[in-house]
């Protein structure tokens, strides 16, 4: 390339080098008959100067913003020296300018800073990753990719495509479905997961398989979700819960480390299950912040408060600094835990050597001081007859309060192991089991699956980090006869079976290596990873809540002669 | 990993070691008591052994082949030493052994040698993987793609994802749609490239952007044609054809150096597009091996020959080492010329100082000399009045030539970069332009393109590796007047450009950089690379011919819910 450098790379050790330089005009100004230009790439920015005497003055004066241009000259240094940017010491003294492309004034500021709306941002994408900030987010997104990618690969993973033109076999969300031309009526389905191709893989031999794979889910979108995301999809065979865990715990060290150069230790923190949610609140924990949930019922023993009595829980926490928790505030609070399938919130605040708050006036003073409530403590009590329900209202509750009152410290990183997994969960309203990872996922003992299916519990692992899942895995079933049962418990017929997974539990039976594995969200560990809170930040070309592209209209009509050629017809 | 080594690994250095092994039994041989076991890895075999007096002797009874196990043992020097194998001069003396699953007989071989039906293959897809010589397939492939993306990330390049679900712009080749449950009656159309999108990134500044990226194509497949397929992705700003080419090069040359430990020199032959089809009949030559075709016009100025008066062209190729030219031979020749757009195949054999063949008897022995024949040349000739017609069917014959008579040697690559194409092609029968490689590719000048289209030369650029387009690229428009200017000449309507291309043609006047780009048929390089002629050999589950998933059965009936809520009726 004939370029000699790029806008974020001269300092005054470029002093007298004659550069070469491309780039948008970022900014242009005209100060007394000298012209400035921001010249903007990828990299940074780099301050053009041009004289009146220039015979290129001419040129400068017709560039406006987001012109695109290249620019010869030589490096000078600055007199009033901008000490903000790496290249803030000095200027190109411009010899030769052309303008390589025009531009029409764009619809959204090409600036860190936008106060555009969301739906201008997404329709004009390409001019809004045009941001530096914006193009921040992609480029850090490439890195971690690179970095996971290369110690999987260091670690003896291939990484190996499945097909996106898949088999449709319902169970969970809802799959999209690709028409056939050739055998019309028929369909293809997008993979919610490459998760049978990966055991297959294993079944094949290829002991240790990785993909960055495009996932897909026609669901009803929240904030973090996407109808296509990427997952890092690992699989491993002849391991243990242990050798997945240390294989994710290295790459999410080693990417950190490369890409944010931060330190995480590791062995990461593990819980189980059950504590996780007795204590927290939540299958992912936020552990940046304590906060802990703990049992309240000793407290009201012998207590006769009707909102107490007869409740099977009585459990809450502690919000150590607690003095401006006011009235209005209280009831935002209840809003929150009434949402989140909790009854009703109570409370008891300290402060001034006094206690106050909605159950005080039934406690006597032994009884209020038996919390060991400190100065300006308020403690916080949920009642109910459902643990699940209490500990969600709950959790719920210590997210709010950490959030309401900064408990979050920034700029860490908290990871977590989630352990011993339930392995189904029972729907009392169907009357059946559904699994609470998915149907491969080994049981601790197939016995228990057999006579006590309530109790099993799995193999399995989730990956928490800030209080958000980042990734879930589990050793599988690698026995075909434990699959079979475990397709039976979750209720499905023998033409089911057959149908939908026939192919799948036949291959089991040809010597099947024990296995397991994980998948890590990658949209959502490069949204923790780039500080954003929006998964849209961090892809490329986002789709909105409903599932759509502003930018291109899509979806959209089609020829009638492509339904035709399908054999479909469409909005009926 | 509690295991100590793979199978490919031991060796006469390691005689005396503990070592903890697993795999696949692939072979089970009971020998006077002696039980040997070949164990076998995704890395190789090791021989086991097993002792009658051993206490797992009788667990070793039960083995057959594709159990999984896992061994302890001791490495011993073997009696009789198998050379053939990295690990035959060592085996391992069991000392505990455990069988991880059982195996039914497998319905094919697993091993290198198959001569199990296609279908069956296809069906048992993770069988038939599971031969070494399948597995290798799809590991040089991840190699290969690792060694592609290690040198676009060294040059700066970052990967960038697009969507999947992308919006129909039929142009070209079919597209599959996904039908919108959110929007009835609309579809997403899942991408036959990210061309569009690759393009946007540069209008957004990032630069340098590379992708493997699925591209789908709801086409009749051929052989080396699959419904999805991946691509390397590759596009670039502020550059010219030199840059991509100089990137390419670089790519190849690297990755067959680290995955093949093969010396391949750049810069790579350059050829026009009109050279490519005068001489080798192909926009693809094949340059391992020479037969040019050239005029043969003048030598039959003046003859009066029924076959070859009244035509435009009469040109031909000459095969050196003939002499077993048969007349059935010559039938079949003529067959394949006539297949390929030829009308006729004359032909003049010189053997043992005779000549013989079609047309020798109407020409004299100083018109006959003048061809300059040497002893077993064979002088092929296609005669006609269209120049495309008649370098087809020489370039077809040119190798069939080289198929029956081994003119092509072995382990040989052999790149080629076709350049200097025209921008369009013209449709007789639909008066219309077609865009030669798309519309997006720039014209070597605006103004041919205005006043001269039918000449108007594009500045694109193929790769060709052994015969076969590894790849396709072009500097793009980025002139939004150009762009309109290229979507009229193809006839496309005001309507039609708004509504397919509009949020594009926006795009282009907000500050569009000069960019170009390429993209590598990544299936394709893996089947050159891994000297195999079947695409499926490279891919990990492929489908037929007419596009199903035979293990999967896919395309497939789905649940008449799935329709009602997309509100579609198939098979109408």
């Amino acid at each position: 390339m004939k370029y000699t450098h790029h806008n974020g790379e001269l300092n005054q050790h470029h002093v007298g080098t004659s550069v070469y330089l491309k780039g948008w005009a970022a900014k242009v100004r005209n100060l007394g008959g000298l012209i400035f230009i921001d010249l903007r790439d990828r990299y940074g920015v780099t301050q053009l100067v041009i004289k009146p005497e220039n015979p290129f003055y001419g040129t400068a004066l017709q560039i406006r913003n987001e012109y695109v241009i290249e620019a010869k000259g030589v490096v000078i240094e600055r007199e009033s020296k901008n000490l903000n940017i790496p290249t803030g010491a000095i200027e190109v003294e411009v010899s030769e300018l052309i303008i390589l492309n025009t531009a029409e004034t764009p619809p959204i500021m090409v600036t860190n800073e936008t106060d555009a709306l969301e739906d201008t941002r997404l329709k004009y994408r390409y001019l809004d990753l045009r941001r530096p900030v914006m193009q921040q987010f992609l480029m850090k997104r490439s890195e971690i990719t690179q970095a996971i990618r290369g110690v999987l690969v260091e670690e003896g993973f291939y990484e190996l495509e499945t097909p996106i033109l898949g088999k449709s076999t319902p169970e969970g969300a809802r799959d999209y479905l690709v028409p056939s031309r050739l055998y019309p009526g028929t369909f293809y389905a997008l993979p919610q997961s490459p998760q049978i191709y990966k055991q297959l893989f294993m079944v094949a031999g290829m002991e240790k398989y990785f993909q960055i794979a495009r996932c897909f889910r026609d669901e009803d979108l929240r904030a973090d979700r996407q109808p296509e995301f990427t997952q890092v999809d690992i699989e491993a065979s002849f391991v243990d819960q242990e050798d997945i865990q240390a294989i994710v715990e290295k790459i999410l060290v080693k990417t950190f480390k490369k890409v944010l150069h931060l330190d995480v230790k590791a062995p990461f923190l593990r819980m189980s299950y059950h504590d996780a949610l007795s204590l927290y609140g939540s299958d992912k924990p936020d552990m940046r912040y304590e906060m802990k949930i703990f049992d309240c019922a000793p407290y009201f023993s012998g207590v006769d408060l009707p909102l107490l009595t007869h409740q099977k829980f009585i459990r809450g926490l502690i919000l150590e600094e607690g003095s401006d928790v006011t009235r209005k505030r209280i009831d935002h609070l209840s809003h929150v835990v009434k949402k989140n399938h909790g009854d009703t919130l109570a409370y008891i605040k300290f402060e001034k050597g006094q206690y106050s708050g909605s159950i005080v006036k039934y406690l006597s003073e032994d009884q209020l001081k038996s919390f060991g409530l400190k100065e300006s403590n308020v403690l916080f009590i949920v009642p109910g007859n459902d643990f699940e329900h209490v500990s969600a209202a709950l959790g719920a509750l210590r997210i709010e309060l950490a959030n309401l009152y900064n408990l979050i410290p920034s700029n860490t990183y908290k990871f977590l192991w989630v352990v011993d997994w339930p392995l189904l969960e029972y729907n009392e309203e169907e009357n059946r089991f559904y699994a609470k990872h998915h149907p491969f996922t080994a049981p601790v003992s197939a016995e228990a699956l057999k006579n006590n299916p309530k109790d099993a519990m799995a193999k399995a692992y989730d990956i928490v980090l800030n209080g958000y899942e980042i990734g879930g895995g589990s050793i599988r079933i690698h026995n075909q006869e434990v699959q079979r049962l475990m397709f039976d418990t979750l209720g499905l017929s023998k033409d089911d079976i057959q149908n939908r997974f026939g192919f799948f539990v036949d291959a089991l039976k040809y010597g099947t290596p024990p296995h397991g594995g994980l998948a890590l969200g990658l949209d959502r560990v490069v949204m923790l990873m780039t500080n954003t809170t929006n998964i849209k930040d961090v892809v490329a070309f986002p789709k909105t809540q409903s599932a759509k592209d502003m930018m291109m209209q899509a979806p959209s009509d089609v020829d009638p002669v492509q339904l035709e050629e399908l054999k479909i017809k469409a909005g009926v």
